[in-house]
């Protein structure tokens, strides 16, 4: 409970208008900071907290991703990490449906549940649920020695710094990484990947925090856009693969900020009722994937593209530096860089968060401290 | 390809404006035939083709059911019945992402894909990739002899009759049918359940034909809700535990058939986002699951609704007879009978599929034939 004054709280943005803009900035830092330390004198990864064996992690054979919000959606894409580097087989599932629809949890499951503050209430009462079904649960969280740390088995600990702005930037792309690391562990221990792949894949995440510097000046654009599109009332996003949640965590930002009617699909989807949306010069951003990892996922959301355009649809597109081939369909192309597919999301999420910042404030919002909200859920 | 007159085209809707609303009327039999002759004499259940063994079912140690659109929704609520009854983990997956993302797939996965049509082309593509893996497949489909059952290991035929309209009414509710009797069938042949508690929920299987009339016969306050509510721009649904499909699926219709900003989330998540939606007089609907089931999550729902109609949205609760509990917070109640807890979507889907109808026809939209939507979607 304190209050500051203007001059202090302009210099805590640092010269940002809102500490979003600044956490924002900040991410290049926070992703890097999430990856410091991360290998031993062994080349062998290390998580923060492991009162797990490795033999307990071998014995894992189905892992539940448990979290709410932003933080369900990191979850969505450590799904697809986790299995296609690991071979779990791996669920995520809302706190608040987790807890009440008597999952199916043994000792050989492992739990993951992912928390920004460390305190959400759901989330927390599912770490509870789970050592009460005698299951194992790793923590992935923000807040050093927060509650959901503090009665986990494992934490990593994300080190994007304190965030203040209610709508999640930093946490979110922190959380990909710790994600990300817990499935390189994962696979690690359990033989599935040798050592040297496991270094080739940090190497990889290691250069996300230029890419992302990148993404950031090179994001101008994506400000005009926003502020063009101030006056519409409904964008919908599109997206495949670990671009859906990518385009769900769009349309959450612009949901909680510019209180728009935003709402993120699988493209796979759009034939079988949102495409009954689309009309003329609606917006829609649509996350592209690489055309060098699943060739087929690219060209059929280039298709996707052309037939929505067809349909009247201003199409805003979010795709890889040097892919033409959505050029045709594309009212507005967004560049990011050439990244590994799976690790897309920290590079294509950041223009969807500097587009609905930009957006809400051009709508007049205070994009720090949005309605109705509060920044951790600690009641249920 | 075939024209028909006016004439025979009325007579074909038996009297009423659209497909639609004849297929909603037929829900009672289209449910009552998905049940007929599923008891042998020796009183076990009796699904329609069934090319895999009691053994077979016993070694299942997973199941994934994907799907699209509408029947995604009847997954999601398979999922809270087979795990809750059989017992044996499940997944639901979009069949568009499914097919892309390198599933864990073992000669010991159960396969459930759904499709009215049987024709789906990513869910006959998904259906192709998992026997490939070796996995066991199981379908759920309305149109005999159609590619996907003929694919399959198995098949529950859903015995809802020709569905003309694009927005699918009577074919989702008897895939819920389907599905239940799948996730029975399993708990049967693994010995979870016993040949009389089977019956028992049988039974009340048997019930819900009356049920869904009962809902029928009440249904005209839904019309003029929907009617006096044609000049909105947006409805949002509310839903939690097998609450939440039935709300993605309200929302669905509404999408599809008024093309409005109409979303579904789960009530828990909320907080973490959707709540920043809310203003004076926004349309909520809210699904109340009954007070006699999870007591603690009716609760968590009243208080949701208390909190919502706080911040000015404008409540439609749909809840059981006799819950009174909602009341003070509702501005409009439809109320529903009561069923058991996981049978609760056949009967609360009902008023959704009225009030969409309904909305879209007041805004002067061809029910049967929304824009841009085809019947069956069988390109990818």
């Amino acid at each position: 409970e304190f209050t500051v004054d203007w001059d202090a709280s302009a210099a805590e943005k640092g010269g940002f208008d809102y500490f979003m803009l600044k956490e924002i900035a900040e991410q290049p830092r926070a992703v890097a900071d999430t990856l410091l330390g991360r290998i031993d004198a062994e080349g062998r990864l290390v998580l923060d907290e492991m009162r797990l064996s490795d033999q307990d992690l071998r014995d894992v054979d189905k892992i539940i991703v448990v979290a709410c919000g932003t933080s369900y959606h990191a979850g969505l894409i450590a799904k697809y990490a986790i299995e296609h580097w690991a071979a779990i087989p791996c669920e995520v599932e809302l706190a608040s449906e987790f807890r009440y629809r008597d999952p199916i949890l043994t000792r050989d499951t492992l739990v993951v549940v992912i928390s920004q503050s460390g305190e959400t209430m759901d989330t927390l009462m599912a770490v509870r649920h789970a050592r009460g079904q005698r299951s194992k649960v790793l923590a992935i969280c923000n807040v050093n020695g927060s509650t959901i740390p503090r009665e986990s088995d494992a934490v990593v600990y994300t080190h994007a710094g304190p965030e203040v702005a209610v709508a999640s930037t930093k946490a979110f792309l922190t959380q990909l990484v710790a994600c990300y690391l817990v499935g390189l562990y994962l696979a690690q221990v359990r033989g599935v990947k040798f050592g040297d792949e496991v270094k080739e894949i940090l190497d990889q995440l290691e250069q996300m925090p230029g890419k992302v510097e990148e993404v950031l000046s090179t994001v101008e654009p994506v400000r005009e856009l926003a502020r063009s599109l101030a006056g519409e009332r409904c964008v919908l996003f599109l997206g495949r693969h670990v671009g859906f949640p990518v385009a769900l965590e769009g349309a959450l930002k612009l949901k909680e900020l510019a209180y728009m009617h935003a709402e993120g699909f699988a493209a796979g989807e759009l034939k079988h009722g949102p495409i009954a949306l689309i009309e003329q010069d609606l917006p829609v951003v649509v996350m592209v994937p690489s055309p060098t990892g699943q060739r087929v996922i690219h060209d059929k959301i280039v298709s996707n593209i052309q037939e929505i355009r067809a349909r009247g649809a201003k199409t805003i597109v979010i795709a890889e530096e040097g892919d033409e081939d959505v050029r045709p369909y594309a009212d507005t192309i967004i560049r990011i860089p050439a990244v590994p597919t799976l690790l897309q999301p920290l590079v294509s999420t950041v223009p969807l968060q500097v587009f609905a910042c930009e957006l809400a404030s051009a709508k007049g919002h205070d994009v720090d401290q949005p309605r109705n909200l509060a920044k951790s859920v600690t009641v249920e």
